[in-house]
């Protein structure tokens, strides 16, 4: 140490949090030599108002907006952030702050940022989902039960006339919306406005025809003024949906896109494409329950969370943790979570959480009981790679739905249903990897 | 292995690259029980038309959008995506395409995206920087040198007022570039238009009483529209500079930030806050290299690559690639480098990099002996830390650079220099952590 630091002057174990404080709870792991205490004390000051250096321009009335590392638990730290430091309304600079220049620190082998705690008055400042879990369900007409969904599958390379035929098939088996890839926006062998187009007529006969109600998770993710033109065209066109790759698009046009949404009456379907090269590793990054506070703070109407039984790596006990988060007025961590923290949501909705990734029928009743029945559970090869066709597996999913409502197991189920029977002899049970 | 999966299609080591195909790099390190064709597959599969199954609906035809793995060597794997997967002039439908689900597969224990190449077509939908190295120094009318800027510090706090007049003590000393923290927007303590008014008037006077030219690096981060709205303020006070923290923001807000700025011709100081959530890891993630290449396409002026010997991780071999991909017109990798490709930009301008992160006069020849004199040097504490102020250190900064530009040792001319001297005697030539 030598006598221009001040990070310990960051630490304060004996503070008491104020109810305009804003909470994060970090892992830190430090370099080798430095005290958790002095790794700790980096990260409230790179995170607020320090720098490596002692300065003249420095005053004592500052010493109010100085972050403050109140708990250190084992490599757990929970800092404490005067909400002044923060814009209101602005995500970017949020995570320019607390999750910005800390993760690149010498003094620092990894920090994870596994919980941010808001305060009211920071709530307040942002919008929340336009519908959220029941205004979706309203839309849809659908209680009771898992939403479905299907991503049309090869994910690009269809032609719009092509992939509104396959569009057809999936929504008239049963599936309720229909999504589409998350590179799958505007290619040449599928422009936007006429997939668009063509899969918006295909539902208003599907609706005729089954007297259900669908809709259509269209991928609008482009630069802003680009991406506020598709959403507009997608009003135009009477689809209720719009769907959105948040983290590569990023925030900044994510609440744009939020604020545009609230006249045009468009659900917003979050796509997290990315996430996992900042939230896989446990010592460092973001956690995912991180990233789906802060899209229920913007007000996205849905978001997929992952799913403990597909071909993506995902923790139990993390998932549903994120999906409480999620769906729960007012979340209060599992007794023994150290990670997480109270939060009161007040006025903001909640969102549907999305299950996906390599699911098939035969995932689908553990998948609920894990999860319950107010997610959203997407199925794409699962529907696509029946061997009869997409409509006779988007079939088959609704009558596992059908099996898991009724209480009676899939394989007593699909002795009177074929699709679901010639679904499960092609995957069986099987957890994709 | 089960009869359903044809990821293996996707590996041809005998495929010969078109010059319509984009090619990434990946280091790939393959959960246990794979090999590394099998991990590879999945991600050419996932990052392009494939999913865990096969389909009914893929047609022969389809095969020609197929990613293919072309080269294996040890861990690194070389994938050629035909062009006609991406749209044009859209980088999060790049990102979540090559950098999207690919991460959180659980048959990959660590991806990570090192380097994307860029055929001619693909570059031609994007504006590079509308300034680029040349114009920016002639805004300035420096050459010959590096560029200076400064951070003002503490990060956040001071009022527009007193930022105003540090502002003033830093330029008068001789730094070109003031600079906005990252977590520095529009606070109560002091908003925005108040900051930016007092810091033209500050510039204003300081190009008066100096005969040089100054510039602000104010930053205009928030929603999209906000910061249209700053962005035109900016332009409208005259400044010819603005700050982006553009991993926060996200690619798609910073794409429409570039397009505003083409008319009104100011350039772009991009901020890099949280690329070390993903950047970090040398096997999982994306690598600093590519988001350099990313914003030298979407079209920055200058953006931070980290510095070799400041408070920051960084890799010296890593910055000095990433800078000679930022600066010149057609980059060939050095011999033995496996990891990267030639690329030829075409005419996109060069970038200006910054380098930054707990630099102090006594660290400066170094960087330059490093990095050139091409680039943007910023030094906040090291300036604002000076025991005898911001203009005394702003004016070390100074004495360092004219030190080196004269061939003397910073010992040496520090004899003759006292604001130097002051600054060698508080720092000497440590290396913060």
């Amino acid at each position: 140490m030598v006598g221009f630091e001040w990070y310990l002057d960051f630490v304060d174990l004996s503070y008491e949090v104020s109810e305009r404080d804003l909470i994060a709870v970090f892992k830190v792991t430090p370099s080798e030599g430095l005290t958790i205490e002095e790794a700790a004390g980096r990260v409230a000051s790179e995170s607020s108002i320090g720098t490596w250096t002692t300065l003249t321009t420095m005053k004592p009335s500052l010493r109010r907006l100085m972050a403050k590392v109140f708990e250190i638990s084992g490599e757990i730290v929970k800092i404490a952030y005067p909400l002044d430091l923060f814009e209101e309304g602005n995500i970017a600079q949020l995570i320019s702050s607390i999750a910005g220049n800390i993760f690149g620190m010498r003094a620092i082998r990894g920090v994870r940022l596994e919980e941010v705690y808001f305060p009211k008055e920071y709530i307040k400042s942002y919008r929340g989902p336009r519908f959220g879990i029941d205004g979706v369900r309203e839309k849809l007409k659908v209680w009771g039960r898992p939403i479905t969904a299907t991503v049309i599958k090869p994910k690009v390379g269809l032609t719009a006339e092509e992939y509104a035929k396959v569009a057809y098939e999936i929504l008239t088996g049963g599936v309720d919306l229909l999504k589409d890839d998350e590179n799958l926006t505007d290619q040449k062998f599928n422009k936007f406005e006429e997939r668009l187009s063509k899969v918006m007529r295909v539902i208003d006969r599907v609706e005729r025809e089954t007297g259900e109600r669908k809709g259509y998770l269209v991928n609008v993710t482009s630069e802003t003024e680009e991406m506020k033109r598709r959403v507009k065209l997608v009003a135009d066109y009477g689809n209720e949906f719009i769907m959105v790759d948040i983290l590569a698009a990023g925030w900044s046009a994510l609440q744009t896109i939020r604020k545009i949404v609230e006249d045009l009456g468009l659900a917003i379907h979050a796509h997290r494409a990315f996430h996992a090269a900042f939230t896989r590793n446990r010592k460092h990054g973001v956690s995912m329950y991180v990233i789906a506070k802060l899209s229920r703070l913007v007000g996205v109407d849905h978001i997929h969370i992952g799913v403990p039984v597909g071909k993506m790596e995902a923790d139990v006990k993390e998932v549903l943790t994120t999906e409480r988060v999620l769906v729960e007025k007012e979340f209060n961590p599992s007794p023994g979570d150290r990670l997480h923290l109270k939060q009161c949501w007040y006025n903001i909705k909640p969102v549907f959480p999305a299950a996906s990734g390599g699911l098939h029928p035969g995932l689908l009743p553990e998948v609920v009981k894990l999860m319950g029945k107010d997610i959203i559970v997407q199925v794409g090869g699962g529907v696509l790679g029946h061997p009869d066709g997409p409509r006779a597996g988007a079939t088959a999913v609704r009558q596992a739905f059908e099996a898991i409502e009724e209480g009676v197991s899939l394989v007593e189920y699909a002795k009177s249903h074929s699709e679901l029977a010639r679904a499960l002899n092609r995957w069986g049970f099987i957890r994709p990897k």
